[in-house]
């Protein structure tokens, strides 16, 4: 049963580029392992939204994501920018 | 050019029925109005995520999306319950 990853980002515009360009490195690496189905980064189109990134990603199961980001943490150092914040959990969608 | 609502809220355990069923009176609304494509609500698979229901809907245009927001608060009330927030915004997708 897949699992949505859904991963919202504070970002202070100063450092709006180099965390896409750390989602990047993240996502091509993440895009190898076994069970990642997808990934869709998105921008808020509004300027004072809290969340000015979400990225949400689909898995084939918990434990395929959970083994993928134990492997990224040890070839790709965790994003530390002032300010950045982020949210990311799993998710199942419960009602359309 | 579509665009994406994402709707992160935070939800106190004793909040959670009463808060979907109010998702789910303003779905049943807001899906007749024009512009609606298509919305998936997502409950955590983690316990103590800051976020326990996340709302994610497609819509034609922004100007549809607000059109049927402001229509909706004529006829159904916000939903005010203590320690439930929620972060709406909308959203394009900028990578995959």
């Amino acid at each position: 049963q897949d699992v949505t990853l859904i991963n919202p980002f504070e970002v202070p515009t100063v450092h709006e580029k180099a965390t896409i360009e750390h989602w990047e490195k993240a996502r091509d690496f993440l895009q190898t392992q076994p069970g990642y189905i997808s990934t869709q980064l998105h921008k808020s189109l509004q300027p004072n939204s809290t969340f000015f990134l979400i990225n949400i990603a689909k898995w084939e199961s918990t434990e395929d994501f959970q083994r993928a980001i134990s492997n990224m943490q040890k070839v790709i150092p965790a994003l530390e920018l002032d300010g950045v914040k982020n949210y990311p959990a799993l998710y199942e969608v419960i009602r359309n």
